[in-house]
């Protein structure tokens, strides 16, 4: 059996954010990066010839459930609760889904529920407390990727090695709205008018320039 | 032995990096964040009364390196050289600080000359080059910090908790500057009129504001 990372967004606010984990997630060999809500998502979702990361889209968090449990996916929030085990302790078994909370407020109650299982990354400081959302993730995604011994990109010098041809983006599979997507959409949409990805986006950035955020040099 | 984390920082050229690490920093018990070069770095530097991480500054990386070896710390650079060791293998063996290389071209040849051993984060993917620095950064604090078993902070909740009184900065220590020191800076200001932190900021914020960078919620 084959074993699997996907990353699960449901409701990240800040583009930078979705950039840098973009960023780590192709680092540490995520197969996808599930994006959850409205299809603001398009903005970068679609750019196949330039991403080298498989962006996926749902308009609930129940239909990405269903969609990594028929993958045979463990779903695993990323969040301190009580029951949270330390993630440098690899509670791994399968091919696994991390969701990962909001940044002000961590994982709803809502997202909590369809959490096979939590991780959380000890802290040792006094303080501050919670680590920036992408931080959090990628020193997840490392540790899954040390746990299922995902093979080492190759090195070049002091840079790992790019690889020529990214991946490609099926439009069907990735971006295509079809007419029965786009009505439930309009319906989310009146039905939770809030719930959008890059609400809070502030500097008047256009979706257009998302790419320069996902694969800019910082 | 006591065993003690630092981060040294020499060129880092976006203020939201610095803002990052040092939340990062403050998360995994980092003793002090140790700036090298101008002394911008006192528009962050001095707010001691609202920051839980402590900061040092200092002219040159060999000022940096002799305060360093004084406390008996190995300097260990994150960069991906030819010997460098997988950080999750733990290639530690005292008190250490880590030299993070600039967001654009990693160490220089002058930083990579004053580090005992480098560490790299293995990477699986096929996409990308490099992680963000403050990404990189994290990991290894995780890492060093597991190695070095720091005392877990307390948990309420879902939240860990954050002390009430963060570390007070002595002025003395790491913000004064006596007439020696500014000698010595204006002198390296001609020689290396280029060496400044956040050189790149574009978007025109002032010092002023570098404590919302640092401590804002995202």
């Amino acid at each position: 059996m084959e074993i699997e990372s996907y990353v699960v967004v449901h409701n990240i606010a800040k583009r930078h954010n979705v950039g840098t984990l973009a960023r780590s997630a192709t680092a540490f060999g995520v197969t996808e990066l599930i994006l959850v809500g409205r299809r603001d998502f398009n903005a970068f979702g679609c750019h196949g010839s330039t991403s080298h990361v498989r962006f996926r889209h749902f308009h609930s968090l129940n239909d990405a459930r269903l969609f990594l449990k028929e993958k045979n996916c463990d779903i695993c929030g990323v969040e301190i609760t009580d029951g949270a085990l330390p993630v440098n302790d690899h509670p791994f078994k399968r091919s696994t889904a991390f969701l990962l909370g909001n940044e002000g407020t961590g994982l709803s109650a809502k997202e909590c529920e369809i959490c096979d299982f939590f991780v959380y990354i000890p802290q040792y400081g006094s303080g501050t407390a919670s680590l920036n959302v992408t931080v959090a993730a990628s020193i997840v995604l490392h540790h899954f990727g040390v746990w299922a011994g995902f093979s080492e990109r190759t090195r070049d010098g002091n840079k790992f090695i790019v690889a020529e041809r990214p991946v490609k983006q099926g439009r069907r599979n990735y971006c295509a709205e079809t007419s029965d997507s786009v009505i439930e959409e309009r319906k989310l949409k009146k039905e939770n008018g809030s719930n959008a990805f890059f609400d809070e986006s502030k500097s008047g950035e256009s979706s257009s320039n998302m790419l320069d955020v996902l694969f800019g040099g910082d």
